[in-house]
């Protein structure tokens, strides 16, 4: 049974429309910049345009998936009309209001998809696996060559175009998201867009980045000192967020919510009166979107299960001062964490 | 008068409130990823979270524009309410449709303002001129290092990182698409994704890139030949689409359509029976965003002003064989086109 027929078996509709690019891909495993897939009781066909049409036929031949060829949107569903489908399934977050326009005139029911692609997305296949963790030795090699080139004088944004280049050069398809780089005061801002902010000796260094794999994304974290400078509160702060990492990676195992898995992490840093300086979650599900399902956050009622993958993240931001993450892309397995990524944790002084 | 009330007035609305990060970013010149501006003929409000508010009433001191915090949509719709307000103007295909559902529950009476922004943003600022014209100088300046360092066996994708890498290097926030580079017969495809493919002497390279400085655009394309190897099918398909190009450039005047515009590089590629494998438009928009009106298609109604910012970008491909597309980023001035980009555009044999 393929992704597109268990997920409308999960739906109480007689078909199933899928335009989005990411649900899209994980339907078809084929990439494109347009096209839909529909699936009823019967069939499953991927209408695209002509340019994706030879292609989409050599990926898709053998599977459960036609491919038709669509110009625009009002054929799909001049065609889904003709079949006399009245309940419709599609993701409703990700209609615009235009589309939800056109599909009410038409006389569609809808209901929505996207909880049951939220759910089916979020456990992995051995093959998916296999991406992210291509995608997480990628990043973590262009990681180590980085840190051995890293100068003096670098801007934010140079460091984060090179660092960029050395995971396309090892291999990756693209950035997975735009890199944060975070030099000085900067880093106590958890979603710094770099900017001209040249790195000097003595200052702390946060690098958030990673790449994508065959369409499949990694994420990786790391906080570091270019040089002395950093006084007793940066290094006992590194060791709290690094220890309330490691005992997140150790404690979390299937079964547990979100909420939970997030406790140990939060609940750690409180002992130390870190928690407060702790702004953001602990953890997102990765796959082919950097951030998807399940949320490890205080209020996530998402149950972690294994082959579920996600990133383990905690930080903490003294507003002009400095901030430390560390963060590495994980996944449940018989039960407990197991950890894509080896690259020490240790605080560095470069 | 500001942008916000210059928008407000040319609707029939009692006010006007904008999400989409770059509308908001058109109205308040801030970036930021969470806000709502809101306008009615009393008052403009930017609405930001927390994280944003402090950076905001900096860079909005002076301005019309008043800053207040808000953590949700929710708590600047009740606000919006609490003024009575019933015709409310929004950028309608930005809505998602639980968004529309939101507001439709609400009561409000919605009337699209996307049509206002594409017209008064396609119309450009000094400020916002000379900050395009700085984004053109550092592509143009990554591409002149490029070349001299482009080298066999350099795939596609580590290629396309490296040339982002010098233009951020140059000075750029960051690329202003996905980079397109194309070796061999994967130039005949105008939006190839990069991918593994290696460079070998007598390809033909197709790369297409751009970048941001502060939150605009530039649009560049060069096709050059790495190594002799091209017969003289590629010579001459070259000679036509760069004269094509410069005459579009020399004859586009303030006042004509998009798709006058168009045909005068249609029409002279048609000369050569070229014109059936011009498969796209000879040009868009380019500001904040890459792709903005108006465009220069043979379908384009839009009527080309001074002070319009657009590609010029005619192409030729040949499935499994090869392609050719020259562009770059020009303006109206004084009713001629103004050109950007100085570097050289005739065919090099690297």
């Amino acid at each position: 049974m393929d992704n597109t027929e268990r997920l409308l078996r999960s739906l109480k509709a007689d078909a199933m429309l899928t335009e989005s690019a990411d649900l899209r891909m994980y339907l078809t495993g084929f990439t494109s910049s347009f096209g839909f897939v529909y699936t009823d009781a019967q069939e499953s066909i991927f209408f695209t345009d002509p340019r994706y049409a030879e292609a989409a036929k050599n990926a898709l031949s053998g599977s459960y998936i036609a491919v038709e060829v669509a110009k625009e949107q009002k054929s799909v569903l001049d065609y889904i009309k003709s079949k006399k489908i009245k309940h419709l399934a599609v993701p409703l977050e990700r209609l615009s209001f235009p589309q939800a326009e056109l599909l009410r005139s038409m006389k569609f029911k809808l209901c929505d998809s996207m909880p049951a692609f939220r759910d089916a997305m979020a456990v992995k296949s051995e093959e998916e696996i296999s991406y992210i963790s291509r995608a997480c030795q990628i990043a973590e090699k262009a990681y180590l060559e980085f840190i051995g080139e890293i100068k003096e004088g670098m801007t934010e944004n140079e460091a984060a175009g090179y660092l960029e280049y050395l995971m396309r050069k090892g291999g990756a398809e693209d950035r997975s998201f735009e890199t944060i780089v975070a030099f000085g005061k900067n880093t106590s801002v958890p979603h710094h867009a770099p900017d001209q902010t040249a790195l000097k000796a003595g200052m702390p260094v946060l690098l958030d980045f990673g790449c994508t794999y065959k369409g499949y994304c990694s994420d990786m974290t790391r906080t570091f000192c270019f040089g002395k400078g950093a006084d007793s509160s940066f290094f006992e702060a590194y060791e709290a967020v690094l220890s309330a990492q490691q005992l997140a990676t150790e404690q979390i195992v299937s079964g547990i919510s979100g909420r939970d898995a997030d406790a140990i992490a939060r609940g750690y840093l409180q002992k130390f009166n870190l928690d407060k300086f702790f702004t953001h979650s602990l953890g997102h599900g990765i796959g082919i979107n950097i951030h998807e399902y399940p949320n490890l956050s205080p209020k996530s009622e998402a149950v972690l299960r294994d082959r579920m993958t996600f990133s383990i993240e905690p930080g903490v931001y003294f507003e002009g001062k400095f901030g430390i993450r560390i963060e590495n892309t994980v996944m449940l397995q018989d039960g407990k964490i197991f950890d894509f990524m080896k690259t020490d944790k240790k605080l560095m002084v470069l």
